[in-house]
């Protein structure tokens, strides 16, 4: 134990343009991640607030265990009240960027107020405080070239969480990416628009330097490495971590087309006619085929055995992307018709590079062309609208703002949204499960807050998918509060006594097995509080009223889970 | 009485083509107009509804003192689930329609379901029934053609509602357009996207052909014709009716002026430098300047002592509308820093021929030109922008949507709806009572709802607002509920006893002076149990947060009514 406590908050001010460290407040001392941000949202945010308005504030915070290299538990947690649903909204992502957080002691970092006048800007933290430097040079510069600037001038060593120029134009597709192990932008918390939020503070980039840090402390090194050996046994002792790192999560492609839960032509079809040449076996004999400049096993956290990232470039050379992930695959793949994984990554390569949600997107252009204004299939018509939202054009603000802005703006029922995001490659009528956590979860539709479908379970029966569901909601909400990939759970789930261990020799903290599930109770809860108080109600736990009457080929289910039961899901919280 | 009842329910279903005769519901007898329409919502319509899907119904009611020429009685109220605001919604207007509907015995007219196949409809209804008549050739035709059309094929004798290009493409600013007693297409049920929901239904127009019909029974003729009378004499003894029978509603122009409510350049100010030629005054001289082309008196229905309507033709004689409205010479006027009523008249003529409500789109287009999308004053670029609405293209389709839609595709704060849906020419910061109707009002932001600026209150007090317009807000629920023009109400308060005098005479009821108040009560209560139903909370019944923080000049007010006396204002229904 430590008399000047390592870890403080860090508070920035974008109007006065100051940084001050405050001592962290006793009931968010062991709370992290995604619960801490649900905590600040609650104690600190007028819930009526306008998301692009001064009153809304920005959150970083490291998981719980981030900080030291834990394979797959440095990640970050990013969260406000979100632009895209008008809830609440924490939205995480690997690379470097948790563990330098922590290096540095910060608990959580508070971006708060907007600045006085326009203009973007540029946060340097190191141990010294915060640096505030102009970067309007930056501005309108797509994330690739923004990101290569900035580590020129702040060395290749920093972490760096940066906006494109969607984040910049408020759309509310825009998510945070941050750099890999690699130094690549690749990593995005992407998902309800917190890269608006970044952008209507005029924040272009936010550059930490963890080398003036040091490790955080350990209450007990030597139990902290044993405890460190059993997790990491546990977690390749998973058959699914193999899996992933041969074929990237593009391996699930097979599993949701033989699930007929692959979304096609805009949840037309939970089957693809052109599936084969997007699945993780094809994926993994192209990069092979093309040697060097791709690379099937990637980690995207230093220290991650799992490494179920990837670098793909397509045939030609031209496009690098780092990684393609399964969702991408699937909503700009099969979900717009598309079979050839090269067109999907200069899709994926594009709204990268304008710092857009790949899952988001990919919906929008899937509602478009229900809209009339692409063919599905028509890869280069689909880089063209992808050319409009770069171009900022109003056809582009609306694809930007996602696809309940274009169902909306163009009268289309068939959306795939919950609370006003996007649902992920996952039909909820074909795997009801996750269809519950895209209805019931405070986040809206997004497959990381419970996905379902490892479950041993008819994924078409009603029974018992709300409580399969709840179960997975809770976990998934522990982990992302310590800062745990979701593939951490393979492992953790073969020996529940790793967390307990991790957690007591971090911090001395006796607790037991089932703090991880307690955790993601209280995360869930504070988070319903804020939706509620925001004026959510049952109404918003809800499918879209298409998806309960319109049957996914070829098994005709519907969406079918009762609303009462939807409904009863936490009435315990 | 009668042994078969005179009236009916007249239910056509879309996909049947098909129109089927019903004896009206015991629950519903005693409702007419607005608050029959949210009965039949409540009791048919399921709240979750798509808006533009089959399970929402257009509903057609006539007021319950429709159908006897009784002055500025004759109202049609037209609703169902809003497109717009997503919760229930009843737009009226004067015109034709309402006395034509009530010849045929119509008590409301339920339009259900969807066309199996694309394709334009027009029904016309006699007491023979329904035919339904293919209308593709009035596809993407403007109002005033397709008006022009309609009465060739079906006589000048008929009462028309009708759609335009707006409604066709699902625009959520859409209303529907109704003959007046000219034969003009200019009586337009306005708000909440009712147009849009006529257009999904495949129904370009309906003709009521109510010659074929006769006039509803009266229950004692001898008593009617006195409490004609007295009603008469009540309301042209009022002072008010014969200033709109010389200045229209544009008389209002200079009161909100000097009350410094008059919206100017999107609600950042209450007074406007050029309102001078946006008053009644101004209006009136140029009509007697031009002579027969113009009527500064003019009745909207047949029977209409009050004449508060207007023909305007502009001084190069091209462009006539009937009437201008004040509430869209703020909103198009001193909203967007014009100060040419002639340029107004030429934006007003293009609305309405593409049917949608000039309040909603006034607003859009101040929300517009604060994204930068035109400059204040320039009225070319905003008839520019009228012209991108009725080609559909990207920017077309958001403007068309309404306030919200442009704010929210721009990502602009300063959107001046309630509930998704435009506020009128009454700045809420200026007159607070009217602030609470549109923030309390279920129907969203709307003035006719409950205005409170005739009031003998000092408006920019926060005491005694609440009170004002809940007991505004009961009484025009009621007068919609009639079937009464809001200038009726002039002339009831100064004698109470002619409503129960005239429904005592038509119906052979016994009701007492509160009757009006219960009937509004009774609206309110069932249309805030569907919007309750449909999600909506508390933090639905708001003023946008800007307007409580943004002080509006010259007063540099804000909107301060107290959210708890906000929230206690229907308490005790």
């Amino acid at each position: 134990m430590h008399n000047t406590p390592f870890f403080t908050i860090w508070r920035v001010n974008m109007r006065t343009r100051t940084c001050r460290r405050e001592p962290v407040p006793k009931d968010w001392g062991r709370l992290g991640g995604r619960a801490l941000i649900a905590r600040i949202l609650v104690d600190e945010v007028e819930v009526t607030c306008d998301p692009l308005g001064p009153e809304n504030k920005l959150i970083f915070a490291p998981g719980l265990l981030v900080g030291h290299m834990l394979s797959s538990c440095d990640r970050i947690s990013i969260g406000g009240k979100s632009p895209l649903t008008g809830g609440v909204k924490e939205a995480n992502a690997g690379g470097r960027t948790g563990y330098q957080m922590a290096a540095l002691g910060i608990k959580a970092l508070i971006v708060e107020d907007l600045p006085e006048t326009p203009g973007l800007w540029a946060i340097r933290l190191s141990s010294e405080g915060a640096q505030f430097l102009p970067a309007d040079d930056l501005a309108g510069v797509g994330v690739y070239q923004s990101a290569a600037k900035l580590l020129e001038r702040h060395g290749d060593h920093v972490a760096i969480a940066l906006i494109g120029p969607g984040g910049e134009a408020g759309m509310l597709a825009a998510g945070i990416q941050n750099l890999d192990k690699d130094a690549a932008p690749s990593r995005m918390a992407a998902r309800g628009g917190l890269g608006a939020l970044m952008g209507s503070k005029g924040l272009k980039a936010i550059i930490f330097d963890g080398d003036t840090g040091s490790k955080p402390p350990l209450f007990d090194r030597k139990a902290f490495e044993l405890a460190r050996k059993d997790y990491n046994k546990a977690l390749l002792a998973h058959p699914q971590t193999s899996a992933y790192r041969d074929y990237s999560t593009v391996a699930m492609t097979s599993l949701t087309n033989a699930y007929a839960a692959l979304p096609t032509r805009n949840f037309s079809s939970g089957q693809f006619e052109g599936a084969e040449t997007l699945t993780g076996e094809h994926f993994r004999s192209l990069m092979l085929g093309r040697g060097k400049s791709c690379d099937p096993s990637h980690a995207c956290m230093p220290g991650c055995i799992i490494q179920s990232s990837n670098v793909f470039t397509t045939a030609d050379g031209d496009t690098t992307v780092s990684p393609i992930e399964y969702e991408t695959v699937g909503m700009m793949g099969a979900n717009l018709g598309i079979a050839d994984l090269d067109e999907v990554a200069r899709l994926n390569y594009q709204v990268n590079d304008i710092g857009l949600d790949s899952i988001e997107i990919g919906a929008a252009l899937g509602v478009a062309a229900e809209a009339g204004l692409m063919e599905f299939g028509d890869a280069a018509r689909a880089l063209e609208l992808v050319g409009e939202i770069r171009a900022g054009t109003p056809l582009g603000r609306i694809l930007g703002n996602g696809a309940a802005a274009i169902g909306r703006e163009y009268g289309v029922e068939r959306v795939p949204v919950a609370k006003g995001q996007a649902m992920s490659a996952y039909d909820p009528r074909a795997i009801k499960g996750t269809g519950v956590t895209y209805a019931t979860s405070p986040q809206g539709g997004d497959h990381t807050a419970g996905l379902t479908i490892r479950a041993n379970i008819d994924h078409l029966r009603v029974e018992g998918q709300v409580e399969l569901s709840r179960s997975a909601q809770f976990k998934m909400a522990g982990y992302d509060s310590l800062g745990a990939c979701i593939f951490a759970g393979f492992g953790v789930s073969l020996n529940m006594g790793v967390i307990p261990a991790l957690l007591a020799a971090r911090y001395g903290w006796e607790v037991e097995e089932d703090f991880l599930v307690d955790l993601g109770k209280e995360c869930i809860r504070l988070e319903r509080e804020f939706n509620r108080n925001a004026g959510f109600t049952p109404a918003d736990d809800r499918i879209p009223a298409w998806m309960t009457c319109e049957p996914l080929p070829p098994h005709n289910s519907v969406f079918d889970v009762p609303e009462e039961e939807l409904d009863g899901i936490f009435s315990d919280l």
